[in-house]
């Protein structure tokens, strides 16, 4: 009852998986959404079964769990009904309530707030990355200062907590949140012309805060090496992104 | 120090607002995100002062506390530093941790989870409203179907409940976060040629659930007439929304 490994395309017939009351985590190898999860079940150490899905050609029976296709998504097999949670934040809040070992959300009404307004706020990095990343010909000619714009609020916001993490002297769910991105960047030095790279100066302790995080357990549990997400963007930016690159790899 | 009806505009100062530790709250007067704050802070009783901000001329000092010039904003003035929140499901929620009476979330994090899914799964009927509405001559054709088709989703999730509110058989946050737009639907009447409304067969438990909600207490105290929001969307439609429409008629 092995799931194969492999993303699960149109025509596939849908895994069968044990009942064994297991978290099932439904994901696509380089998703940084689903790395979110990935980071939570990790960081609580809470056993589950991974399905991969292809993102273009979805396979029909995913919207069983997904009903707009989108991942990840965390089936709770122990719950009546086995519902299906989607939305990377709703996730990790709900893993967060479920599972309170190592609480990452603040417990301060306040903070969580103001944790879950930064967080938000990282979309902007999100939609600003990828005109840059994609060496999109349409791309806006000032992609890369947007990219550096939208990152300045979260160097301005370390500065300003004047922590370690996002989370204070504990990595917290900011940090959690917005890493998957960081783990992606430096691709950026192998997948734009002039071969770029956070500018040292300027994301001064953005960078110490990443050299920081590098160093996490759950950061290194989860943790794809740079030229494999090089290589996964490259088939990406060829319009045939290579889901399975990873598996082949090993 | 009374502020006055109007929404402020680009070139406008700032009002001075009397430093009462009293709740701010930004917001658009016909804003459906910003009315679910004001559902909140009703349901809740919380006194608070209203500024009202010009959308399309926004106020140069707006991002102090709404960094990227959204409504709804929320100013805390009574915690240190005076922060203001915004994204009004966090504000919501913060609303919620923060003065327990009247609890809208549920307390269970699955039931919690599913409900802030539904909630986001909305997306799909906000984006799908506006081409119906505005009469839009680029809408694509089937815009009323793919409005109805998102609508569909929370007929069939009130059945699947079974209960007279999405929150059971008390109001939960989901019957807020979407309450806005119902209000609103019933101007589709006077804004489109087809003079539409909600099928009573195909939408039987959503419309049994409209009449019920508007008869709540919260609902009522912060109503606004179909004919006002008519009138603010013809404005809109003219590319001129007229915001302070509401205060001339008073």
């Amino acid at each position: 009852m092995s799931i194969p490994l492999k993303h699960f395309k149109k025509g596939s017939i849908k895994p069968t998986l044990p009942e064994d009351d297991v978290l099932r985590f439904y994901s696509m190898r380089f998703c940084p959404f689903s790395h979110r999860v990935a980071l939570l079940l990790a960081a609580k150490q809470l056993p589950h079964h991974k399905v991969y899905i292809d993102l273009i050609e979805k396979p029909e029976w995913y919207t069983e769990y997904s009903p707009l296709g989108k991942v990840p998504a965390l089936q709770l097999t122990h719950v009546a009904g086995q519902p299906a949670l989607v939305e990377s934040l709703i996730i990790a809040a709900y893993l967060d309530e479920q599972y309170p070992q190592r609480p990452l959300f603040s417990q301060d009404p306040l903070q969580k707030a103001l944790d879950k307004i930064l967080i938000e706020r990282f979309a902007g990095v999100v939609s600003a990355v990828y005109p840059v990343l994609t060496c999109n010909p349409n791309a806006p000619p000032d992609a890369l200062q947007n990219f550096e714009k939208a990152l300045d609020v979260f160097e301005q916001e370390l500065i300003k907590r004047g922590t370690r993490y996002f989370g204070g002297e504990q990595i917290g769910i900011v940090d959690y949140m917005i890493w998957p991105w960081f783990e992606r960047f430096p691709s950026l030095k192998y997948n734009t012309e002039q071969g770029y790279e956070l500018d040292a100066k300027r994301f001064q302790n953005l960078l110490k805060w990443r050299e920081l995080l590098a160093q996490d357990e759950t950061v290194k549990a989860t943790a794809t090496d740079v030229q494999l997400h090089v290589k996964f963007q490259q088939s990406k930016l060829q319009g045939k992104p290579n889901y399975d690159i990873a598996f082949q790899q090993q």
